[in-house]
């Protein structure tokens, strides 16, 4: 993969030098130059500060064969990444007609001359730069050649620069996109021995495990094999993996849930504790859930376990609410929802409430059907966030099984 | 501030590059060096490259007075950060015989020379650096001074590294925290409006705004004027911002709306549709959250919103599940599950559903006590994430308002 084309990613703002705001762009852009084919050496974010970000644009452009730049492009006085470009790349600027054309009614708008004149200044374009027109915002995007440098600017906000980048990449693309196999409930070590046996045939293959709490994404990259052979790794790949892999389209796993349940016409519905609503709010996340999704019940206290789940008084007073029993009747009881496929949570999240019979991270997760209820006894690490997050994936994928075997 | 001290981080992993993964370790390292005291010029995030991350530490070392290299210090052949400092810095690496008996055990547990000489891998320190002990995971930090600059090499997983950075950082923090205050529901540049007039008697306090869905953070910074000047600018700039600021010590909203009804004995109930229990979720993300809340109904279905909530036939009929009327009979609804304020909301997130009348971001909310209900009718823009995202905010800011004035 030597031959792989070099390329960097620049972000810039303050307010993420500072830590102020966790930058997602450097991801975004990141995966996407990878899965155009680039090799990328290096992401670095600096403030808005036109000497620094001059100094990281021209030593990135002389070190790759494309970099990509965002932020710092609006009408603000903090924003001074095209000044900096200038500076960088011995270009000057020159402000565009057309862009002023465009912007004029938005400057028009300010009675004072200062902030007029800041709004045009996002018209001032690098000598011999292509302007990329912005689909929403006002700041246009630039990409000019450097040398052997492709220089790519776009403004900061996730969604004014996503589309720019799409089309500045798309004519670019030269490697098959990555296929990712997303598993839920298997070990990251387990995951990646069982793949690393199905891909002793695919040599051209590269393999990269991620791991989210009781989540592993197993990532298969071309490195020479072509699109064909990466297809028939996956399969090779996601037979070995079994049940755990739930989607190998991207589909996320409440996704993988909706469409399943759209599939075999089953109807949903949830009845939490400990996870509070995150099972719920997972699925309804989904454009269209409410088509399979009747609703829940939150059911924090015992009382409401009680009148709205129908959880017997003797049930909780002898077992307790986090119990094999409670969770069983959890389940049946949400059942009457008025879904064909109830699944239910009880659990101690923390970090109180622990004992040493059910210690912080002890979870009862229920799936019922009106044909059976099956409950599982499940014992989760973590805080109380990993805890809440590792049971809402833990049902949702026994929800995701009972589906797959409808 | 030019008299700041000056530091950078470097973030080492391949699936940084690739944008695998998220890094989420600068933000962290850059907002608590940033309250130490120091100004970050910059942020590198570089793949498992010995060469690259090599000459990342020299560069960054040379310009900067500290920096927080954190990854690739783990037992596998990724691993290169030790070896690569070595490089950049000419100190050799030493194996220390106390981390060697600490890791010996782990090692023993490999049957395969090559990986019990990996794990031993990890007791290799640079000449002349201070060793931080792991309170979790295998791999120690290590703190060396170079020139006139302090490396300090940190493992990428947070967890392992956030307490290692705070031992490092806390005996050099030279400027008081930043005091953030937290607002709901009001403009961006309106809160800038009204923080800038209160601010015009505080010349050394530097203001940095940050927006998300309904919500905006005020950032004061102490930029020399000290301490006790920072606190009445942050008291000067609430009274401006008056009740759409909900906290100035940290604490997140639903953090805020528990902590409001554990003050005033309050219980709380929810009753979602278009947020499909997000709102409980946010609640029941505060660790203690059963102590004020009893629980909550997802009502998606018109069917629950009728047999959970009683949210009359009649109502549903005349004024669809997407009105004042149905928003009110839902949180009247929701204060029978046993709760002394319960919230409503129901809407239409998208991208379907919307018509002329009621289009995509409609949005009706209502808290109701035993006193009195109030509905409120929000038109939200964003997609169908964004949509429910600010419902959940403004419905947690009228809990909280109602909190406020019991």
């Amino acid at each position: 993969m030597a031959d792989r084309p070099l390329a960097a990613v620049l972000t810039v703002g303050t307010e993420i030098t500072t830590g102020l705001r966790l930058d997602t762009n450097t991801a975004h852009i990141a995966a996407a130059c990878t899965a155009a084919g680039y090799r990328v050496t290096e992401a670095v974010s600096v403030p808005d500060d036109r000497d620094r970000i001059a100094s990281a644009i021209a030593r990135l452009a002389r070190e790759n064969s494309l970099l990509i730049v965002t932020g710092g492009l609006g009408p603000t006085h903090d924003d001074v990444t095209r000044e900096a470009a200038a500076q960088a790349l011995g270009r000057p600027l020159r402000r565009d007609p057309a862009l002023v054309e465009r912007l004029q009614a938005i400057a028009d708008r300010h009675g004072d001359e200062r902030a007029r004149e800041q709004v045009l200044g996002q018209a001032d374009v690098l000598e011999g730069a292509r302007v990329i027109e912005p689909e929403s915002g006002t700041a246009p995007g630039q990409v000019v050649e450097a040398g052997s440098s492709l220089v790519v600017l776009l403004p900061g906000p996730p969604s004014e620069m996503r589309p720019m980048l799409e089309e500045v990449l798309g004519s670019r693309r030269t490697a098959p996109e990555p296929i990712v196999l997303r598993c839920a409930r298997i070990a990251e070590s387990d995951a990646q021995l069982r793949v690393e046996d199905a891909l002793a045939a695919f040599p051209k293959i590269e393999l990269t495990l991620l791991a989210s709490p009781a989540l592993v994404d197993v990532v298969l990259m071309d490195a020479g094999a072509g699109r064909d052979a990466l297809v028939e790794a996956a399969q090779a790949a996601a037979l070995a993996l079994g049940e755990a892999c739930y989607s190998m389209d991207g589909a996320s796993l409440p996704e993988a849930v909706v469409r399943l349940a759209r599939a075999t016409l089953c109807t949903l519905a949830t009845a939490e504790s400990c996870t509070g609503g995150m099972v719920a709010s997972a699925i309804t996340d989904v454009p269209g859930a409410s088509d399979v999704f009747v609703g829940g019940v939150v059911a924090y206290s015992n009382a409401l376990k009680r009148s709205l789940l129908g959880v017997p008084e003797e049930v909780l007073a002898e077992h307790g609410a986090v119990s094999r029993e409670t969770a069983h009747a959890m389940a049946s009881g949400a059942l009457r929802l008025g879904a064909r496929v109830a699944v239910a949570t009880t659990g101690i999240a923390g970090p109180g409430g622990g004992t040493s019979d059910k210690p912080v991270g002890l979870v009862w997760t229920a799936v019922a059907t009106p044909e059976r209820v099956e409950a599982y006894r499940l014992k989760l690490h973590g805080d109380r966030q990993g805890v809440r997050q590792r049971s809402t994936v833990h049902a949702l994928d026994f929800v995701r099984l009972t589906l797959e075997r409808m």
